[in-house]
């Protein structure tokens, strides 16, 4: 299978269950959510060494947030419910309340899954907290120094896939990072999916294990194109780069479409030369998406 | 004492020591240093709740930088060496690592203390590590997907300052907030500090304490204008909104200057009537900003 | 009528005709369509001083791109079809062709009048330039030396409406000035529409006629805070400050909507105190826009 | 000549004189400066279709600005001082005086050469504009909606050069245009030169003449590897796509110091196998530019 000249290789990415919060933040203008969205987002990528994985979904207009103004979903993601309601309670704890202008509702109000954040954060208000039904929603005041912080009383929580992905692999590094680029530009406009890495790319893909006992993970070494000469890079002669697209989200389908509209969007890019994708074999991950067929 | 007509409050701000690792990372273009560096720095405001204090020092031209690419200065800080070697080799193994095009260099490499977290990261090569002296340093370079990942050997960390800071009082929350971009503007030129919160603003300066005992610190309420009515905000009538910016540096010095270039910064803003800052009558802090002096 | 506690004025913006031509600018990534579209609208605010208004209209992903590339929407306007077909020409030719990766195609391709700009620009290509069906439009290659320019051969332009236009009357200048942010932000989301003054803000509105006989227009002293000590300022005692946006659009529709979705946005920013609009009587414009109405 | 393994070619780039002048545009916060200044030099590529050369020069902290605010420098380019009065008075008015918060400085207080733009501009306040000294310079005060627009009395303009170029020749399109960006963000540190083309890379580098009379540029056939097959390119064949880098500047020292540090940043990218220059042999423009001599 071939887009735009790019082979497609007959593969699958292999996924696996995570816990998934969302929440929408908007803020006075669409670049104050974004920062309060970077930062609590940050420090995300993996819970390998992460306290959670989370990011930026999309931008959400004024019409579609409770409170009329610009807004940004985010997603925070974790191993298991528990994880993930201490995960999302410090990071709107820490990161939104402090966030000029911000305020936070539930990105899942509909889910079975709830956690009463909003509530829990209330506290801060020393007191001087106050709960009202506000735009349809159950919300919390807390008055702060540089006016009210509104948060929704509740957060809703689902089960969703993470380590969706796929891979870039590139004539040389420049190519396949500007096809990353395009990738994350597509998945940007989707709901319901997020590409947690730095920028939404992946430069150092892994492989479960090491040589080294303490180690979980390694260098995806078949993978490292400045390997060939010491035999180990299993890499065609002409592709010298690979950069890898992680993708979480709400649900299968989610992601599904992220990496559908981020394959199509990197075969458009000159210097791509195949897009392949990371799997155990099966082993590892309940989710598996076979790359030919999602293109289909 | 006025500057610009505004007023500086006879007061002082109060400061607690930190300890600080500076990391100076590189990448291709500005763009993709800065999405390293806003990763490795995020879900990084307050020790309260965060695993880490961090923010992005500046931009770094590449006259400057070791490998000759643009750069960026960020600092992580911690409570203790130990946490801050934790913190740090989790952030550079989860953030800088996985970010295209990135590379890692001590941003201290004169100081005392060092760590040998770039040793450790490279057991991700999964024995196709190398060590070699680069630019003059000693640097690990670890085989990845996309090429190869630079790091030097050892970070160093200093004995830092936290918690400088000063308080915008504004005749409405655009006024203070404005102010508050301003200051950052001018401090995100200087080198040695670091503005930890989201887009480097606090929007819910906190007192110690609260009336729950299981909180650490709650809303400064003698401070939220919203509290007039009740009886408990203390500012003047004509102020309706307040942000604070919380400034962490390498020194005491560091701190200094960055207040110094902030307030001034902060004051050119119409609306701003007033500059103050946070203490707890020096019972808390060991290190004191008294504000008039510092602007002299 | 009060929107969120904002006075909405019971006056009317006057508007007048003006010819646009639309156009879709793609490009390897959404940030170097953007920087081609920048390139192409600068130096067009108003077609008193500049050789033509121009703005961004909104970004578009790729599956509404003719190449499924990542792409903004611009929009051009003059007074006569025949100066904006050379207005056209040039912008496509010295900021679009220029600009890395970029191609252009209609954005209006139904529209009864059309240019061959695109076939007029091919000559670039010295005799090495060729025409063909594209994605079901008719395009030029033009070789050049980064790879190949894409243009569409003939764009479309329509009559429309310059002036759409309200003012924000702020406590002060910082919160008039938010608010014109946050409104940009929602009519950036829209299509059909642009807010052609830098950052997409006026902030020197004029009256028609001077003093001095060789300007067509000069400050609107009656809204001029600062005069109120001559008393020349009408505007009440408690705004200090006035922002205006100026909306163009392909349809009086589509700056109606514009117009809609900006107030609405604007009145959600604490400080503001008013919205009213500029007009001159009815005498001027053929189009108007009474407030209170667009907004029920 | 190499540097990092890429070629240095022994050639030299042509430039020709060209009359500049430079403003220093403050404003509220270095967003807003940006943006004036992005308006200020849009639609400003090449002389050839644009009404001036025009680009951003660098960002200026509030330390080095008459007002204490952020800023940014840009140049404004003619050919004649008769033009480049033209273009800076309409520039300055239609995208300066109406951009929020800003204000203008001369950014060559020294020139021999002074334009009274200030001045002309200060008709716009129908009377009531006022004249003063404000931070050791003459300037005038302009009654607006939003407050007060600050603009110096003079502007001084030099005698400059353009067209100071070189040409990155890389393994494909997107190593080409990311070692474009690198340089851009060197040349983007330096004061006294600007890249005035789409975010200062030119995708479509051009010969004098074409074989269409009424055309004085064409395609650079000979650099256009999709002409291969016709026999005309004359690159390697390991070159697929050609980005060139214009430097205008104050002086020659300005363009050739803009050249070093971009031509070195450009080495630094993977996937560049060549720097270049364009010239034409000496006979049309005065200042020569040896690409080996000016990296020494």
């Amino acid at each position: 299978m071939k887009i735009n000249g790019v082979e497609i290789e007959d593969t699958f990415a292999e996924g696996f269950p995570i816990k998934v919060a969302r929440v929408l933040i908007t803020a006075v203008t669409e670049r104050w959510a974004l920062e309060a969205a970077r930062e609590a987002t940050g420090f995300g990528t993996s819970v390998i060494g992460c306290p959670a994985e989370a990011g930026i979904e999309c931008v959400a207009g004024g019409e579609e947030t409770p409170d009329g103004r610009p807004g940004v979903y985010i997603q925070i993601c974790n191993m298991s419910y528990k994880n993930l309601e201490t995960s999302l309670l410090f990071r709107l704890g820490q990161c939104v309340l402090t966030a000029p202008t911000a305020a936070a509702y539930s990105g899942l109000p509909e889910a079975e899954k709830q956690f009463d954040s909003g509530k829990k954060l209330s506290f801060f208000g020393d007191g001087y907290q106050k709960t009202e039904e506000l735009y349809g929603r159950t919300v919390w005041k807390i008055p702060i120094m540089s006016g009210q912080f509104i948060v929704e009383q509740s957060f809703g929580a689902v089960d969703g896939v993470a380590g969706g992905n796929f891979l870039i692999l590139g004539q040389n590094q420049m190519a396949a990072l500007t096809a990353a680029e395009a990738t994350v530009n597509a998945i940007g406009k989707l709901k319901g999916s997020i590409t947690p890495f730095p920028g939404g790319v992946v430069s150092s893909g892994s492989k479960v294990g090491s040589k080294y006992k303490f180690l979980k993970a390694s260098t995806n070494a078949a993978f490292c194109t400045c390997l060939r000469e010491d035999g180990v890079c299993t890499l065609a002669e002409d592709v010298s780069a690979v950069y890898e697209i992680v993708v979480n989200g709400v649900s299968y389908d989610a992601v599904k479409e992220a990496m559908r509209a981020g394959i199509r969007a990197a075969c458009q890019v000159p210097g791509v030369l195949k897009i392949s994708a990371a799997n155990y074999e099966g082993k590892l991950g309940q989710h598996q998406f076979p790359l030919q067929q999602i293109l289909e």
